[in-house]
């Protein structure tokens, strides 16, 4: 196994990647090639690692450009063609890496997976997936903002590729729940109705309607949205959480008691933040491309670039598009496509 | 100033409504109609202000039919014409009572109010606002779930009663928000981008994109939306906040140092969850109907009712209609209806 990691993406720069990819490569014993400049990456190595013999699991593939957070991701992708997300996806067309992996920025490395691998075939349009910390298991959501104006086709193909990704978590027959804002089936806008009956008609496990309530219930294994809700719910949700934090830490900080209190309470408050934090759930996969590519955060730790890594590996041994690919068929994707 | 209470909705039954009413007759001197069972209800209320003299602020109007929670709105409404909720706007109507309040079924009190009072000249859709709590002032959003298929003309109509309703709060000139997934203007989907430029050429304050993680922030003081995505983004923060909380309980409950540093820091809790309550702030104001009605939430206590209450007589003081219809006229809403 051979992972390549865009090694210049990420709000905390290099080390913080290369610390994450040799976490992910001692491991699993994979292969992982980091991809930025080379006379940088080797110095940021040589003082992470200088006694490791690390030679044999971690390469460096030299790329010239960077793709900045800020730029337009598919301007950016088609000027820099030889930037480090761009090389990373290379790799993997070559047939030199079995994935990608970037904390970089997100559009570019989605804009970059469909340009240089090609989308999977039968597929009208990749997204991307996320996790949401749930009371159970983390529940899958898709898309989280590739496609914003969306066809009841790509919601239907979402559900299939949502499904198949959360197989690799050991989950038979992925419990499917469509984000709407009624219970009932005949509930929400055109685009959901007419989504819940191709979705009733497949041959998927549909649970039926989620509610923006249950979405951290746990009672399915994926939820299906388009990308402007989905990516407004990762948004609300992130920004929830982090308002929620700092209106109780200034509640906490103006009594005495109250601040002895929350030492005492504080490993129960670490424990909770593992359990919701994105990072011990890996990195947002993209699917529908034909090869395997995962987005991280940018904030994203050495751990959470561990994970993600790994996440990855999960992937490629668990043939994922291939699994696409038969689900697909087996609905009829072709007639679907036709009309 | 009188105002009618729907005193059959809601989860805890008549006697929490009826002390909310107490508590808002008491403090701001106002007359309240409690709609329902007049034989139910006057047992309530001699149970509950035996030795009050209330003859002269509250009155009981007998309705025979009382909408449950989980029966269609519009079929509800249409069917049931002596319930608590159609009398209730119906007094409204009558100009017996200023305003409307009801916990009960949120869909029958909007399909009620619309009913019984009708649109205001110039609304295409009448819609519910919400307030949102963040960093610095809450914040209102607009609609949380009465309109699900939009147009452009629809959210520059939510954005102009938004304000309109906002300005009750003291804000002279409400800054705006475009709920979307970037921040450049250019970012969204179809009908985010054309309500930008619509937006953009009205009279209003529009301040630009907010992004989901923005909600919280406080930067402005209305966010406009469709009601699909205003009501996830309502039911994802409700769900959020809700199992966050239980995550958190099942932690500290984990240890008996984690327990007593609770207690210690309870009052810390209990101002932050002061901070994050609805009840806090009033209920969710119907703008665009021809009258005042505000929805609570089914689960409010006595304190949230009679903050609605207030809410409802602020409303009417203010003359938030006459100020829509202002406004809209401004921006040549005529030829926009046309269009």
């Amino acid at each position: 196994m051979h992972i390549a990691l865009d090694a210049m993406g990420g709000d905390h720069g290099p080390e913080e990647l290369i610390a994450g990819a040799l976490l992910a490569a001692e491991q699993a014993h994979i292969t992982i090639s980091l991809v930025g400049d080379e006379v940088l990456l080797r110095s940021h190595l040589e003082k992470i690692a200088p006694a490791v013999n690390t030679a044999s699991l971690i390469r460096i593939v030299h790329s010239s450009q960077v793709v900045e957070m800020n730029e337009h991701p598919v301007d950016a992708v088609r000027k820099k063609k030889d930037s480090s997300i761009m090389v990373a996806f290379d790799l993997v067309r070559k047939g030199e890496a079995d994935a990608a992996v970037s904390a970089g920025n997100s559009g570019a490395t989605m804009a970059a997976a469909v340009r240089v691998l090609g989308r999977l075939t039968g597929v009208a349009r990749p997204g991307i997936a996320s996790f949401f910390p749930t009371l159970k298991k983390p529940v899958v959501l898709m898309d989280v903002g590739a496609n914003v104006d969306c066809k009841p086709l790509h919601l239907y193909q979402f559900a299939v590729m949502a499904s198949c990704f959360s197989r690799i978590f050991d989950i038979e027959k992925p419990r499917i729940g469509l984000l709407t804002i009624g219970e009932e089936g005949g509930k929400g806008n055109i685009l959901v109705k007419e989504t819940y009956a191709l979705l009733k008609k497949s041959s998927l496990n549909l649970i039926g309607n989620v509610e923006g309530r249950d979405v951290f219930q746990g009672n399915v294994d994926v939820i299906v949205c388009d990308g402007f809700v989905g990516n407004i719910c990762l948004k609300v949700s992130e920004g929830l959480a982090e308002a929620a934090m700092q209106m109780l830490r200034n509640e906490i900080l103006k009594s005495l008691p109250a601040k002895i209190g929350y030492l005492l309470a504080r490993p129960a408050f670490k424990a909770f933040k593992k359990r919701v934090d994105y990072a011990e759930y890996g990195g947002a996969p993209l699917l529908g491309i034909n090869g395997t590519g995962i987005i991280c955060h940018g904030k994203s730790s050495a751990h959470a670039i561990k994970n993600a890594i790994l996440e990855a590996t999960k992937m490629v041994k668990n043939n994922v598009n291939n699994d696409i690919l038969t689900s697909l068929a087996e609905d009829g994707n072709d007639t679907l496509m036709e009309s």
